[in-house]
C-alpha cells in the first residue's frame, strides 16, 4: 500500500500576518493539527532560532510553556505560492481544536522595535507605533474575528481599522467579543452574555493573563518585541451549550532578543494595559 | 518689633534638576522646611498646574498622596539668579527631616516624552532616551548621593555617568546605597549592612514601591512622563544607631498628561523594572 500524501491547506482562522491567499506565500495547515509557517528571510530564521532556544531553555517554567505554541522543528514542503520547496517551521495548529473560534490578536508593547535594530527598521516601526494605537494603549489589535452564527459566519473588521482602535473602540470590541448578539451590527448594544465564562473564573482569560504577567514580573531572559497575545474561545461550541475553552497564547517571535538581566518592561507595561481593559470590561458587563 | 525676614538658601541635598549654584536659577529652601521651585516658562506653569489639579483630585486615594510632596501654592520671591522677583512653587522640603540622607533619583519610563508633544521635543527626548539607560532599563539614574561619614561627607557620582548606567552598574550602586563601607571606593566590596533595614520590611523601600505599583496597575487618570521616584534614607542617623526612615517620593511633574482611561504603561513598566532590580539586590545581599 502506498503511503498517503499529506494534504496542506490554507488555515481557516488566521487573523494576522501574511496569508497564503491568491497564490501568496503564507502558512499552511494539515489535517493532523499541525501549522507550517514558511521560513523566508531573516525573520523566519530568527523565529526558528527562538523556538529552538526556547524549547531547550530550562529556565522557562513548565506552567509558562502552555502559553506558547508547541513546536516540532522545521520541515521542507512546497510553498503556498508555488515557488518550490521551502523550509517551514512546524507548530501545533492552535485553532484545530476549535469548531468556530472567536479570536483577537493583540500585538503587545508600545514599542515594537528593539534597541539593537538598524536605524531603518527602528524608523519604520517607530512611525507605525505612533500611527497606530501601540504608543497610546501599549498594544494594538493586529487582527480579529468574532463568530456570529452558522448563517452569518465570522465578523472580521479590516486590520487597517483595528490597528488604530482608540481606548473606547477596544472597550467596545472586548464587549462584542463575549456577546451573543450580532457583533457586526453597531446599532446593537453588546449583551456581554459570555463575559464571566470567557474572561472570568479560575481558568478564564483574565486568570491566564495574570499568570503570564507574574512570569513577566520575574523573567529577565527574553524581551518580546512585536509578539502577540492571542485570546481565543470557541463561540460556536458555546452557542451549542458546549465548552468555551478560553485560551491565551503568545505568538510571533521573529523579534525576540536576550533580556540580559532586565525585565521586559515594554511588554509587561503593554500586558498590564491589556489586562486593565479586559478586567474593566468584565466588571462593566 | 520688626517681622523677621525669611532666609532662603540653596538646598543641601539636591541630586538632580537645575541647581541654584554660581548665580544660576534654581530652587531655594527656608528654615521652616519649605522648598521653593522657580516657575519659569512653560515647564514651571505645567508643574504648578499639576499640583493644583492633583491637590483637588478626589480620585487619588489618601494612601497614595503620601508618595507626593505636599504643596502649598505659589509665592513670589527673589530668584536665586538675582534676576528679580519670580513666582515659585512652594512645597515641603523632602530632605528637611534627614540629618545625612542617601538619595537616588530614578527618572522612570523607557520613554520620557508624551505622544502629543511637539516633534522637536520628541526628537530631543527620543535621542536622550536611546543614549542613556532609559530605553534599556525602563529608567535612568538622574542623580544620586551616598553619605559616607562625617569626614568624607557625600559621594556624588557625575550625572553624565549615572544616566548611562548599565544593569550591572545599577546593581552595584543599589548595593553601595545600603552599605556601611565606603561607596566611592570601587575596590571595596559593598557589605550590604543596611539592606534589610532600608529595602526590606513592612515599611521599607520595596513595600512602598509595591504600594505605588498597585496604584499604577489601576489608575488611568495621569500619565507621568519624565517624573522621578526618589529613594531616600537617613544614613547619618543609621550610623548613629537612630532610625533610617526609608522613603520613596514621586517628583517632577512638568510633563504629566491626562490618562484618558488608559494605564500609564510606560511608567508602570519602568517601575516594575526598578522594583525587580531592588528586589534582586535585597535577595543577593
Amino acid at each position: 500500500m502506498s503511503k498517503s500524501v499529506p494534504v496542506f491547506k490554507i488555515p481557516d482562522h488566521q487573523v494576522a500576518g501574511h496569508q497564503a491567499l491568491n497564490g501568496q506565500l503564507g502558512p499552511l495547515v494539515d489535517e493532523s493539527g499541525l501549522f507550517y509557517k514558511p521560513l523566508k528571510g531573516d525573520r523566519g530564521l530568527r523565529e526558528a532560532d527562538f523556538y529552538k532556544t526556547f524549547l531547550a531553555d530550562v529556565r522557562v517554567p513548565d506552567h509558562i510553556r502552555k502559553f506558547f505554541p508547541k513546536s516540532f522543528g522545521t520541515q521542507t514542503l512546497e510553498a503556498s505560492d508555488k515557488s518550490g520547496p521551502l523550509p517551514h517551521l512546524v507548530m501545533e495548529n492552535l485553532m484545530s481544536k476549535y469548531a468556530n473560534p472567536s479570536i483577537i490578536d493583540f500585538k503587545i508593547g508600545s514599542r515594537t522595535w528593539y534597541p539593537e535594530a538598524t536605524d531603518e527598521y527602528i524608523d519604520k516601526c517607530f512611525k507605525k507605533d505612533r500611527e497606530t494605537s501601540s504608543l497610546y494603549l501599549g498594544f494594538r489589535v493586529s487582527g480579529m474575528q468574532i463568530y456570529e452564527n452558522q448563517d452569518l459566519g465570522y465578523w472580521k473588521p479590516d486590520r487597517k481599522l483595528t490597528i488604530t482602535y482608540t481606548a473606547d473602540d477596544v472597550k467596545l470590541i472586548l464587549k462584542k467579543f463575549v456577546s451573543s448578539n450580532q457583533a457586526s451590527d453597531f446599532k446593537k448594544e453588546p449583551d456581554c452574555k459570555f463575559a464571566s465564562t470567557v474572561y472570568g473564573g479560575s481558568s478564564g482569560i483574565l486568570a491566564q493573563l495574570q499568570e503570564l504577567k507574574s512570569w513577566f514580573e520575574e523573567q529577565t531572559i527574553y524581551h518580546f518585541y512585536s509578539s502577540s497575545v492571542l485570546i481565543v474561545f470557541d463561540k460556536g461550541s458555546l452557542l451549542e451549550g458546549k465548552k468555551a475553552v478560553p485560551t491565551i497564547k503568545l505568538v510571533d517571535f521573529a523579534h525576540v532578543v536576550e533580556g540580559n538581566g532586565v525585565l521586559d518592561h515594554n511588554f509587561l507595561g503593554g500586558l498590564c494595559s491589556l489586562i486593565k481593559f479586559i478586567s474593566d470590561t468584565n466588571k462593566d458587563c
